[in-house]
C-alpha cells in the first residue's frame, strides 16, 4: 500500500499541518522524536523547514549524517507519538541498545535515499538531506531540507490528494499541546 | 468575544497547521494574501517562521513596514480564503483603492501593536514584527517574527486551548492545493 509520491506534489504531505516524526540515524546509532514545527518551503526542487532543538539527540544524529526523515503519524498511533515526544533519546541509550525503537516497540523499515529509518504505521514519509545553513541552525533550531524522495499510503494520500474517509484511524494528528491533540476532519472543496 | 492570549502560549494558535491569512500595511497601502506555509518558531519569546514569496504585494509592504499581521480563518471564510489567495493585490490595485478588502468585501479592525490590520470573523490573530534575517528572506522567501500580540475568539479558544465543539463553522481549516481544504475535527486526549 506505500506508494511513491511525485516530488512536485510532496508539499501536500505537510500542507495541511500535522504533527510528525522525525526518524535519524548515524553509525549504528538511531532516534526518533516528535514535531509539531514542520512546513514546506518550496514546491520545486521541494524543500521543507524543521525546528529541532539544540539540546535532542536527533540534532546530534542529523548534524553528523546529514539527513533525517519525516514521518507522518495517524490516529492509530497518538499513544506512541506522545511517549516518543516526552522522552529523550539520549537518556535511553544506556538502557536500551535501540533506545526508543525498542523501549516504545516501534518497527521501522529502510529509506530509499537517507540513513534514517522510516517508521511502520505511519501514512506518509519524507526523506530529507539538510541543506546547510548555519546561522539559522545554531541562532533559531531552523534546519531547511531538500525532499528527496516521498511515498504516502496509498489508502489515505493518492494523486498528490488526502482522503481519509473510511479510514479514521489513519487520519493525521494535530498536537496542540500537553497531549491534546485533534485529527484532521473532514474535506471539502471550493 | 475576542481575548488576548497570553503570549507564551501564542505558539499553540499555529501548532495545529491551519491555513492563515497574511495581512500588511504601510503608508496607506494595504494586502491580505493566504498562506498555508507556517510555523511556531520559538515559545519564549514568541516567534514564528512564514513562507512570503518574492512575487507578492504583501512582501513589498512588509519589507518595509517591518510588520504583518496572521489571521487564522474559519470554515465560514473559506470562500473568501481561496479568493484572496487566488489574485494579486498588486493586480487589483489600479482597479480598486483598497484592492483585495474592497474587493472581496473583507471588514477588518486595528491592531494594537503593528501598522497591518486585522481581519473581522477570523477566529485568532497574532500580531508580528520581522526579524531582519536578508539571507533566508533572500533565498528561501522565508520570514521568521517575533509574536508581539496574540489574541482569539474565546468562543473557540481560551486558556492557552481550542474547543471547537459546537462550533463547526468556526473550525480552522488547511488548505492542500487547488482549493481542496480540510477543516480541523475531533479533539482528543491521550
Amino acid at each position: 500500500m506505500i506508494k511513491a509520491v511525485d516530488l512536485r506534489k510532496a508539499y501536500r504531505i505537510l500542507n495541511h499541518g500535522p504533527t510528525v516524526l522525525i526518524t535519524s540515524a548515524h553509525a549504528g546509532k538511531q532516534n526518533v522524536m516528535a514535531a509539531a514545527w514542520n512546513m514546506p518551503l518550496d514546491f520545486d526542487s521541494p524543500k521543507i523547514a524543521i525546528v529541532i532543538d539544540k539540546n535532542t539527540y536527533t540534532r546530534e544524529l542529523i548534524e553528523v549524517s546529514g539527513n533525517f526523515a519525516i514521518n507522518v503519524p495517524c490516529r492509530g498511533q497518538a499513544k506512541m507519538v506522545l511517549e516518543v515526544g516526552s522522552s529523550s533519546g539520549r537518556e535511553l541509550l544506556g538502557k536500551s541498545p535501540d533506545n526508543k525503537f525498542a523501549n516504545f516497540n516501534i518497527a521501522t523499515f529502510s529509506a530509499s535515499k537517507v540513513s534514517a529509518k522510516l517508521v511502520k504505521g505511519c501514512v506518509a514519509w519524507l526523506e530529507c538531506k539538510i541543506i546547510s545553513e548555519q546561522h539559522i541552525q545554531n541562532t533559531y533550531d531552523l534546519f531547511l531540507a531538500e525532499v528527496v524522495a516521498a511515498y504516502a499510503d496509498s489508502r489515505v494520500f493518492s494523486d498528490g490528494h488526502w482522503h481519509f474517509e473510511g479510514h479514521d484511524d489513519l487520519r493525521t494528528i494535530h498536537h496542540i499541546a500537553g497531549g491534546n491533540f485533534m485529527v484532521i476532519g473532514q474535506a471539502f472543496k471550493i
